[in-house]
């Protein structure tokens, strides 16, 4: 199935033709942005927290110290709410009113498991990386059994999930053409400045590709 | 009061090291961050949505159309969390278990009331709009009445808040200073690149300097 069905939760109210519900634009989405947000609900109050990720097919796979409340709370299998957002530019236009942002996001809806299974585990812990730096686990040096049993894992089906997509010029009112005010798109990017090395690090060892190529755009 | 009170919703069990609780840096986190991830709940569901925003004093204020399901929720006053977080670079461990993402994030809760008065409203717009765009609300032609109209605005007092910052090098287990894996921080910032022009737009309306020097950066 390619499609997210269109629920009551997951629908576009305002503006449906910015709504996305197709897996590949959501998926997209999901593996560019860095972090999500995820919420949830204790004693009917809501709680906002960024995390690292990644997507796994249709899941999001979190992980953490064993302490985590977060993860506690996901692992239970109430009821969480992760949000993604990439934002693409500022868009100016005439009035203020018609100002807003060129934005790509993604709401999603699903319940949490633990994840216990030492293979299953590496297997997140290895995406997780990989979301963040492709090319690191590799590299790095691989959890033992003592950093796996200190770790948290929790895996978040997707069942509901849409996206929101605005890209394009200002539009403005009519007779605001007319107006003298600089009118487009300030483009804005997550990006890469020079990498600072440890100053523990032997000089010998030379900044990976991976690291002085880095970038977040995902094609 | 500089500082929010420690209280069990928004005290750092986690690292309390990490924990900030006064209102300086709290706010400067909260003026720098371009966009807001707002928590809330509705039949015990938790929701999370991606909107722009403003702080004026220990407020924070929302727009959006008079339909916006979010705005409604919210200006009816249950409880909401509010989060934002700005992203500074990746931590590259030896280690995978010691990656790390050095990030400055808020989390706050408070409630909402609409803003209905044309001035308080007028001063939440300008207020968001020189958020995102400092200098931009002398040079757009400003909201007109049928504008205002179809515009919903809240408020929401920062009942609680609570920062969390992590700042420099990893650190590894001392067995592991000796791989040659390369270790440090790849410092990752929101960048603007070239403004695109409407194509609509005058050719001798010249590009304004709070955009071709536009940084998110605040100090």
């Amino acid at each position: 199935m390619t499609e997210f069905t269109k629920t009551e939760k997951n629908s576009l109210k305002r503006l449906p033709k910015r709504g996305h519900y197709d897996r590949a634009t959501i998926y997209r989405i999901l593996d560019e942005a860095l972090i999500c947000h995820v919420g949830f609900v204790e004693r009917e109050q809501p709680y906002v927290i960024p995390i690292n990720f990644a997507r796994i097919e249709d899941r999001i796979v979190l992980h953490g110290a064993k302490a985590s409340r977060l993860l506690k709370h996901i692992e239970a299998g109430y009821p969480v709410c992760v949000e993604v957002t990439v934002v693409d530019g500022l868009v100016l236009a005439r009035s203020v009113f018609h100002h807003s942002i060129n934005y790509r996001s993604v709401v999603l809806f699903g319940k949490g498991r633990p994840v216990e299974g030492e293979q299953e585990k590496l297997s997140a812990l290895k995406a997780i990386t990989e979301h963040l730096i492709p090319g690191r686990w590799q590299e790095a040096r691989l959890p033992n059994r003592k950093e796996l049993n200190a770790t948290r894992v929790v895996s978040i089906k997707i069942d509901e999930a849409s996206a929101k997509v605005r890209v394009g010029p200002p539009l403005d009112e009519q007779e605001d053409y007319t107006l003298p005010v600089w009118a487009g798109v300030l483009p804005l990017q997550e990006q890469a400045l020079s990498p600072i090395r440890d100053e523990l690090l032997p000089k010998n060892v030379p900044v990976p590709e991976y690291i002085s190529q880095y970038s977040r755009t995902r094609e």
